[in-house]
């Protein structure tokens, strides 16, 4: 039997009967299990190799549910998925229906919290250890975050207040010295330095023996000492900035050493206090192909597992704009690109040789990144913020507050708009154009194909003014692609609105019911010519891939009120975007059905 | 003459030219009129008298505008201003069409940037010192940021970035051990700690001998620093978190000693890097009441030079929210209540005796407030987090992934909510409803008066689940306050509906105009009574002192196509609600006009 231990035992009970033999043997099936099932599914593969042996001492030390066992991200919690009662389950993941790639309360009792997004684990894990605190209960709240999410200012946030807490809250920094791309700013650099000081608890006792000896070696030191309140005592004892924010610091422990792991684990359990402890792994250990190349098995759509081999890809949106970007960006000075920690998902690594100087990987911090760039417009600079579309939800604020109030010029090249499928939920691009069209002076372009992508790319550089954003999907573009912006089919009765990706369904889904179509490239402010045409029709179905609250759909009826909407409600499960398509009345069949009735 | 300096130098240039004697001349006077003007005008008191040496400091040393001062939420920079062209007009502070009370760049080209919101600074400084950086131009960019707004997760982004980039950054970090409440966290503590190093360089230069004398003394201290790469001594000159990431470090200064200021500032400026600057001041400095009482000085509506009085001020709604949730968490011990830095505006300063365990102040973090309330709601309490409408802009991201994904049930209270007046487009509370209604499942009431609030605080508590926001405005309720939900004074054919304070304009605006009125209470979703009233009229006007784009009348006239919306479209200026009200056709003669239109 391939999966003896895990098919077997009753989880995560069993967990803390096992010998180290045992539990090394289970660390080999749940490897062995992440890799099947990534390798056909798709996935996270280097975080969750990572996170193996982490999460079985979390199991063994902890009793999940009672303890909160926080994911940050979540995107290294399959192994803690197969040990809490989903190893059955385990092959739907990332389907419809099936085992989320994230977190999911709803899934099960052991996952204490919704998560996809980075940096707040610290914050939530807080408030669930204030909870207990309040209520008498002494069981801990435990924070799993690696240092790709420490550069977050959530994270930031969440540490300044928790440190200082009353509280049994403990946070494990699983070091790896890599968030998406390669990790960035101070603070990087900071947990570098703290990685290798593998003998940290060895240097503090050989500090205190010396310190001890002082007075009888000289007077120089005692003057120093005295000459400062912090003390040299205290600057030798107190080493961290983990300290200093008020946590006890307990590492660096090897995340690959069960034994070490659960001491050091025990050991901030027993201490009933903030703790912070830091734990240094291996992203994609224990599969050769990612130990080598972690990013590239960071999030994979699948691959073989005996060669390692990705199936090939065709061109992507974020590619073709990262291209056309950096076409643009050797001609002209001016052109600055921002990427928060994804420099790779967002078309950016085409900014390569000279143009390195103005590509800025700024860390997970979608705030800054705006902020920043806004600072950079200020000195005539056009700044493109390359993002997710559900990340630049962080954003908001500093939209409206940096860019839109002063009326600087910035793009954002919003990638992942729509649909993106099998993340699910936390990770749709659906409420961008509804929060981004509550800005004033805002534009958004929502181009089809390639090539309009390039054109909508231009216009936002050079034609518009103020914050401009160009919306494009996950993925390649169709095939045979040749969508005109307007085209008649039947009597001019009926006419079906689309934009983006979802035009070629709209054009396909007309023909058939002899609908007239008209495709939408700046989705807003609406087109004088394009409202032009919606007002000549008795009826109007307007398709869009994104929530109907504050949708595009809705500001067309609000000129034209005969204007049916079929559009997302409430939050988008995983599952692929064919499948979505059907479910929201958004494939071609449905589209077509609907644009028929009344007819 | 009073103001001889003041009024008689061209500045900021002949800052330059100046004794120590006239600059400390200068500084009185500049104290003098800003109390002075504050006193008449209202506006921000302690924060500005803290940083007057600072101020002057900063225009001797660098060349603003070719050097940019970032002043972070801008609330310090009254003497800038004064030094910067403004002494002039300094009287129409606050005013309508009047100096801003925070900066602006339409204003002068020595505003760097639009201020308001909190921890930005860094973010945009560092996005201009890259610009300058690229464009071969060694001028400097300043960030001016207290302690309070290091709390924000935004201000540790940008230093995160700051520190290790290759800029002539410099953040001068203005500690005055308090922002609007007392300060939160791990890093208060730290700062305060650093404050008291008023020896820090003693210490350095103490420790560089000793350690320099080491070899001679023994071996102890030797192995300890081979034991660690880190090393006895990096430890010793290394020392603070600054420097961990990456910033040379400077002071503390004492920030009321001009030439120590200077100095501090001018070496600063000669390391062309990254640098650091401590600056400890005193908020309020030079004016007894402020300095004794600063918190009761941050920002004030006017006071009595002489004696320190502020008028009295009548119940607010935040008090009244206040006292309302105090006296329910008093029975129910599931309410916590949940403040970022704002304890006294937002109305939790009622939260005293056994319920000081159930409030949380934490810092300026909205981000963090919302995912530590998710924290809260998944172990069955029921938090309570009240911000500032324009605030809780920063919190968008988790309030969709951390309470509505999930549908924990949390409760914000929106402070500040529609026109806020003197603070102008920075802090107007114009855009929740627009973003909040953009979630899914969200509910949101906006009571008009006192009682309401109450009523719908009581609901939202224990009737609604999910995300619910009861939203109210700053100030007082009107006297003689008794509106109906409905009533008729007209033929029915014309119905005015609002909702919030405004409805008793719309109210009195209805009986002139003899038209029928309709006050909403809860605002979204729109409830089914009031739709089925709403459908009956020929003719609707709602009137809302919100955005137009995605506000409640917007959503009226997606049911009720008939709608006519008056309301407010881009952002709105420093000036009375009254002049607002007029400006946007809110005040009850425009309203009544409006309602007549077409009879």
């Amino acid at each position: 039997m391939k999966y003896k231990l895990l098919s077997r035992l009753d989880l995560p009970q069993d967990i803390k009967k096992l010998s180290l033999n045992q539990e090394e043997e289970l660390c080999r099936e749940l490897r062995q299990k992440i890799i099947e099932t990534v390798a056909k599914n798709g996935g996270h593969l280097s975080s969750n190799l990572g996170a193996v042996e982490l999460t079985v001492a979390i199991h063994r030390v902890f009793d999940s549910p009672k303890d909160k066992i926080v994911f940050d991200v979540g995107h290294q919690s399959y192994a803690h998925k197969l040990l809490t009662g989903r190893y059955g389950e385990f092959h739907t993941l990332r389907k419809k229906d099936g085992i989320s790639g994230f977190t999911r309360p709803s899934e099960s009792e052991h996952d204490a919290c919704v998560s996809g997004h980075s940096s707040n684990s610290i914050s939530i894990a807080l408030g669930m250890a204030k909870a207990m605190k309040l209520s008498g209960d002494n069981h801990h709240a435990v924070a799993v975050i690696g240092d790709g999410a420490f550069t977050g200012g959530l994270a930031f946030e969440g540490l300044n207040n928790a440190g200082s807490s009353d509280t049994n809250i403990i946070v494990i920094l699983n070091y790896n010295e890599m968030s998406i791309s390669k990790n960035i700013g101070g603070i990087a650099t900071y947990l570098s330095e703290l990685r290798m000081q593998h003998n940290y608890k060895r240097f503090k006792t050989g500090a205190k023996k010396v310190l001890g000896a002082i007075p009888v070696l000289g007077q120089g030191i005692e003057k120093v000492i005295s000459a400062s309140k912090d003390g040299l005592k205290e600057k030798l004892l107190h080493s961290t900035m983990f300290e200093d924010f008020g946590f006890e610091f307990v590492g660096p422990v090897d995340g690959h050493n069960l034994e070490k792991l659960e001491a050091a684990l025990r050991s901030a359990k027993e201490m009933n206090c903030p703790v912070l402890v830091q734990v240094n792994t291996v992203k994609g250990k224990g599969y050769a192909p990612a130990e080598a190349q972690p990013g590239e098995y960071h999030g994979v759509s699948g691959f073989n597992v005996e060669t390692g081999e990705k199936p090939a890809v065709s061109s992507t949106y974020p590619d073709i704009f990262g291209m056309e970007l950096a076409r643009l960006a050797t001609a002209d000075e001016r052109i600055v690109a921002i990427t928060a920690a994804m420099k790779y998902g967002t078309g950016l690594n085409h900014f390569t040789g000279i143009l390195k100087s103005r590509l800025f990987d700024v860390g997970i911090a979608e705030e800054h990144a705006v902020s920043f760039a806004a600072g950079l417009a200020a000195m005539g600079r056009i700044p493109v913020f390359s993002v997710y579309s559900s990340f630049l939800q962080r954003s908001y604020d500093e939209l409206i507050h940096d860019i839109s109030i002063p009326n600087l010029h910035a793009v954002i090249a919003i990638c992942n708009a729509g649909i993106v499928g099998e993340d699910g939920e936390t990770h749709q691009g659906i409420f961008d154009i509804s929060f981004l069209t509550t800005i004033p002076n805002v534009t958004i372009y929502s181009p089809s194909s390639f090539k309009e992508l390039k054109e909508c790319l231009g216009k936002a550089l050079y034609d518009d003014s103020g914050l401009v954003c160009v919306r494009f999907p996950k993925g390649s573009e169709e095939k045979d692609l040749a969508l005109p912006d307007f085209e008649s089919f039947g009597s001019g009765e009926t006419l079906a609105v689309s934009y983006g990706r979802l035009s070629a369904n709209a054009h396909k889904a007309a023909k058939s019911a002899g609908a007239d179509f008209l495709k939408l490239t700046r989705v807003f402010p609406l087109q004088d010519a394009d409202i032009e045409i919606i007002k000549r029709y008795r009826r109007v179905v307007v398709f869009e891939e994104v929530s109907r609250a504050g949708g595009i759909g809705e500001k067309i009826r609000l000129i034209a009120p005969q204007t049916e909407v079929v559009a997302i409600d409430g939050f988008v499960p995983a599952m692929t975007p064919c499948q979505a398509f059907e479910l929201y009345g958004l494939s071609v069949e449905a589209m077509t059905e609907k644009l028929l009735e009344n007819k």
